[in-house]
């Protein structure tokens, strides 16, 4: 299956202009302009592969070629962070876009019904609302905050048919995205394939002192919020690196009252993201974390108060898409390794409604959410002729 | 000479309404309606005192009752910082003024020219203008920022004519002051004459890491800015507490970039505040965290700058108006202690001009700047005393 590598390369540098910000990377927040012009776009490169497009009640876009049975679905998320950069979320659709192309060219129709989807949003990067699109397909979405529902209004979308996007005739849903990290570039690996996206928690710190005059308040006597929280930072830090990888503990915000140079610091609230794609080593992390930042507030005459901002189990992608992502890779001629995803991914959502997997390829320096997220071009090619050969498996 | 305790206490309940704040405390920003109104207040309590009053070209109010020779100088300053207490500033004068009132009535004119001054603004919490009143009296003010000249004109203030204000006929500048620190209350001592206002370096970091995803980025791999900033908020606490006392360094303010709980921070900016009463203790200081936090930047492959934003040395109290003060306190019964001022006061500006003292009386709990600022009351009447004392010393 002949993939054009200029195509790709073309598609991609198209939605990456749409969105595009003065200062660097592109920006396509749910339901806004850039967003509706995106999806605008792929539908019109779906209709021209000869796919039949439909838009479900969030503005998932899907791209099907009819066939017997539940469907094989590929695809990621169209919606991009503040200064976003080229491939994350545009890979996926435009891969998998490129390779249904290819295969109905050369391969004719499928067996199995087979579509390519663009998923209205995951990144939560105008509304709190992370895995809009794949919480929409697997039925998950409780209510609507009033401002989403306002932003689907004018879109045309219907806050009230949000659960007619729910599905259950997916059989399996594969991606390709970008590592995000520099592990396989660091290793010199071209492509792995996923076993667990990682559980999440993330925790805000409170941490309460005494507000002091700087110059008048002599050291001993002072209860210095962010003295104290600055050590809870260092042990944090030291127990993630002390429980070996692939644990992570980043503290992302912080911020101090009352913020002056004058002032000793008399409150500072900090976040905790703990990952760790095993449920029992998170726990350990956090356990850890918590009871080491009480004892330094205990320590230092600091009032504490930690509590749990959000929580996610780890994710473990099916055996049998691992196995088939794996064969098709070694199809084509290349070794793939297996990783743990340290980001999360809307085939975390999806799993709970059907067999999900994901392949990465490397990120150049590990960058992304940001302008100089790159791949090497050959790398997004491999990427997308082992999902090109994973699909004629699953589909043909 | 007997001080009303009541008609003390009154005055400065007076004083402490005018710019009450809904939340708490007052705030009486320089060339504000509050300022105005205490202005106006204290001006009528001067006349109804028997001082002549005149305002100068900053609007520094001036109570006079001549005699002969270069002046002898009480007050303090009458604007406050945002939520200000009762205290800081007010009370040098209201007690400057009541003692003036109460010499006045018992011993009639002195032979020296007496003035009491309410000084315009110390605290530069509405422009960035600190020491604006004393500056102007030392004419050492060489530009007008537009939006103070635009304050002044309001108030029928013409900031052409500010050199007007500098005077050269100050003999002695005494000002009674809260300590607003914990150090009189927590040795059990109720009055202190000042030896030294400390020196103040004020310093800004910027630690440059490399932003990056917090779940795909192994601890490794990381350059995280607010890690390396921890570790220095770290070493400047322990660096102050190891070279002892009068030794102070705080970090104010901290911001983070991008200050995202999923991105490991690539930048952190934040403020030193340092201070020692001898030059060669605060350029020591200085010196010690420079090189420690330059070294942590190093082993954490972290880009760092370190710039001063400000800089004022050390000084002195005049040796004739200290020796004067304790004398004061020993007549009025009380064996002052001598301390160091760790906050910046009118008098290190004056002290270019004219000698300069300064009485601290203890600070309940050390706070200050806030609404719980607050004093003994016998402790009120007691620095007022002791400084009636030093007047009628100086002036009589």
């Amino acid at each position: 299956m002949g993939i054009d590598p200029a195509l790709l390369e073309r598609r991609l540098d198209e939605l990456y202009e749409i969105g595009a910000e003065p200062d660097g990377g592109a920006y396509r927040p749910l339901y806004g302009p850039a967003w509706a012009t995106a999806v605008e776009r792929v539908e019109r490169w779906l209709k021209d592969a000869g796919l039949e497009t439909r838009r479900d009640a969030v503005g998932n876009l899907w791209g099907r070629v009819g066939g017997s049975g539940k469907a094989i679905v590929t695809g990621s998320h169209i919606d991009t962070v503040r200064h976003g950069g080229r491939l994350d979320g545009a890979l996926g659709i435009v891969a998998g876009l490129t390779a249904v192309e290819a295969l109905l060219r050369d391969k004719g129709k499928p067996k199995r019904t087979l579509e390519v989807v663009a998923i209205c949003e995951e990144e939560g990067s105008r509304f709190a609302t992370n895995f809009w699109g794949s919480r929409a397909i697997t039925g998950t979405i409780d209510s609507v905050d009033p401002e989403v529902a306002a932003a689907m209004r004018e879109r045309g979308l219907d806050p009230a048919r949000i659960a007619t996007a729910a599905r259950d005739d997916i059989d399996t849903f594969v991606e390709l995205h970008i590592e995000q990290g520099a592990v396989l570039e660091s290793s010199g690996t071209p492509l792995a394939v996923v076993t667990t996206i990682v559980g999440t928690a993330q925790l805000e710190v409170t941490v309460t002192g005494q507000p002091d005059h700087a110059g008048t308040t002599p050291m001993d006597l002072r209860r210095d919020a962010l003295a104290g929280a600055a050590a809870m930072v260092q042990a944090i830090e030291s127990i993630a690196k002390s429980l070996g990888k692939p644990a992570v503990a980043t503290v992302g915000k912080l911020a101090v009252e009352p913020d002056q140079s004058n002032v000793v610091p008399g409150m500072v609230v900090f976040t905790i993201d703990l990952r760790h794609p095993d449920l029992s080593g998170r726990r350990a992390l956090e356990e850890r974390i918590r009871s080491l930042c009480t004892t330094i507030s205990q320590e230092r005459r600091l009032g504490i108060a930690i509590r749990t901002l959000q929580e996610k189990p780890p994710v473990a992608m099916h055996p049998d898409v691992r196995a088939l992502l794996a064969r098709a890779a070694k199809e084509c001629g290349v070794q793939a390794t297996e990783m743990v995803s340290g980001a999360g991914h809307d085939a975390q959502v999806l799993a709970a409604r059907c067999k999900v997997g994901m392949l990465f390829v490397p990120s150049i320096r590990g960058r992304s959410h940001c302008p100089d997220e790159a791949t090497d071009p050959a790398h997004l090619v491999l990427g997308t002729q082992v999902l090109t050969r994973a699909l004629h498996l699953l589909a043909w």
